[in-house]
């Protein structure tokens, strides 16, 4: 799992325009829409229960995040991640605010115990409530967990298949075997709404066209990480830096990834 | 039907400040809301069934998107759309994703059926699969039709009453007897979400202010179009790209329209 | 009332970081958590019936928008408002549109009535429509009202003991005992699609921090007047001056504040 190896996924997102289903929060969903696309996949937003099924069966990707939830979504999130499960295409699961309600931490057990999820990519509080190794939210930020957050995510990983993205200062990608730290970003990105969600879709994007969801998060997360470094640069605040971002994405060629992405596995 | 009979239509918008009524998706609504500002007009966006009668009745023109479609949508729709019909302000009709599934394709069938709308604005897909014409649809992007878009679009408009816009490179808008080609735009329309609707806001804001709608919707495309050439001139990438984009819809004086507009009757 | 006594809000925002749950329209809601990120707070999105007590139980203010309104959407503000109550948090409510429709208007009234709303911010008509002083509203448009806005706002403020803010070129705030101009902002602030909500977000996170809310809206509301001032001095149209805005926003020292507000008690 080298930059080497996995820079290439990137060609091979604007060779093949994965089409990335979402169902995701009204906050960031443009957002979203946007990275997809930036990044060279097609994304397309649904979640009548009536369409949902028939929408994800020709696409390639699914998101679903609880950043908005309703009981509807959840419907319809169910009628979809089993869908996708019979076609074969890979479920990220971002469980915002897991943690900070019932609903949020239940709805998002639910999924996981319903649907095969793919990439369960979560803050360290998300995931640390999500693997009851003592995570603690506030509205939809981390206030940590306890314990050391490879392991716990290693451990939760092992127990349940699912790969796991921790996401922070320091992103951890696992699968509970092979784990890798990404230490791409800029603390930019935290100032900014969206971001998190946005990285969901570019683990979409390149979970797509790579069925190893290690290296295809750790791919995703690292050329996002890239952009947003580059991004921080020419920025001189929240927005400013949200024109840099998606304009990097954009721009971003399999050698700024080999060049800049720090993705080392451990 | 020239740039310069209908460029004097910007300054009718901002002297009228039009209402314009959106029923619209969640991924857009904020792009759509800011470029009606941007070309003079006033939007609103109303979509409870208690309230879009009372909503519409005072408005200038009513935009329908499917892009998010949900069934009460559907029903709020059919409400707006008759009220609009009875008020006699032209309704614009966005199938985002008719071909995609079968709530999309049936529920624009439905909404042209039970409603007059004034104008239909799809891709080459979407526009295809309504008109029977073997149009195909991958989540909202287009997969081309059998056969002349011309052809297809004027056969399907003689049928229907409909004026109908077949968005594209060149876009096509016809009544079935007179058609416009309007040759403006650039390449990074496409790579940004929301300009598609924001084209449908824009048909609206015209419409609104203009009873001919073949000549209202080109005189759209085509300032559009002219704000896109001269954004991207600008842009460095989506984002930087969307930033002027709306600069220029709200800095457009008749002038440019006159001078760039590439609009010709066929 | 001096900006010198409130300009050090600003850093106690920061130090705090309070919880802004909002409850709000699908137009503005991105916008509205940026700016609630970029003055330094939390901000929050939920509005399931089933989470909305128990995520406003752990906010520090609750910020109520009709924009968008839906019936199960007012639910789920009484529910939320009524926690908020109990919990002793600020409720500020956003009358969007009221006077527009009879939903819009009914509704502001009932949430007036069932909630202890700490801050009711609108522009002149949805005032005058709910102080039955003659107020006129088109879309989300003000048409003004019948007579002086700051004796209908004091007699509507001292008969329903909240506090009032008319947003308009000049901002009045008052309490009916107390009241304040505020006269900072730019032309451009109303080109651009949800400032209104912006500045209800900033009026929550303000109020979050100082118990007396004729004081800390004036501040918040000078502050943000004074990020426009500065955001339209680079800005070539609506999209450049809403990165400029969100940019300046996130930058606010309270020198500047101090310096530049235009707060006068009246």
């Amino acid at each position: 799992m080298t930059p080497q190896a996995f820079a290439s996924l990137i060609d091979e997102i604007r060779a093949k325009r994965p089409l990335i289903h979402h169902i995701t929060n009204s906050v960031t969903i443009n957002d979203c829409a946007n990275v997809t696309l930036s990044i060279g996949a097609a994304p397309v937003m649904a979640e009548a229960p009536e369409e949902v099924e028939e929408m994800v069966s020709r696409a390639d990707a699914l998101v679903l995040n609880l950043g908005t939830l309703t009981r509807h979504q959840v419907d319809s999130m169910l009628k979809a991640g089993r869908t996708a499960n019979i076609c074969g295409i890979p479920v990220i699961l971002d469980p915002v605010g897991a943690g900070a309600t019932r609903m949020r931490t239940e709805s998002a057990r639910l999924l996981i115990r319903q649907i095969r999820v793919s990439v369960l990519k979560g803050n360290a509080g998300e995931i640390g409530v999500l693997a009851d190794a003592g995570g603690s939210v506030s509205g939809v930020d981390s206030r940590g967990l306890d314990g050391d957050a490879l392991d716990i995510g290693k451990g939760y990983a092992r127990r349940t298949g699912l790969t796991v993205i921790i996401s922070g200062a320091k992103d951890i990608v696992t699968d509970g075997t092979r784990s890798a730290i990404v230490e791409n970003g800029h603390a930019m990105m935290g100032k900014l709404s969206g971001t998190g969600c946005m990285a969901a879709s570019l683990v979409a994007a390149f979970a797509a066209v790579c069925p190893d969801h290690v290296t295809s998060s750790a791919a995703a997360l690292g050329a996002f990480g890239v952009a947003g470094e580059r991004a921080a640069q020419r920025a001189s605040g929240p927005y400013s830096f949200r024109t840099a971002l998606m304009d990097e994405v954009a721009g971003l060629v399999p050698e700024d990834v080999k060049r800049h992405a720090k993705v080392r596995s451990v």
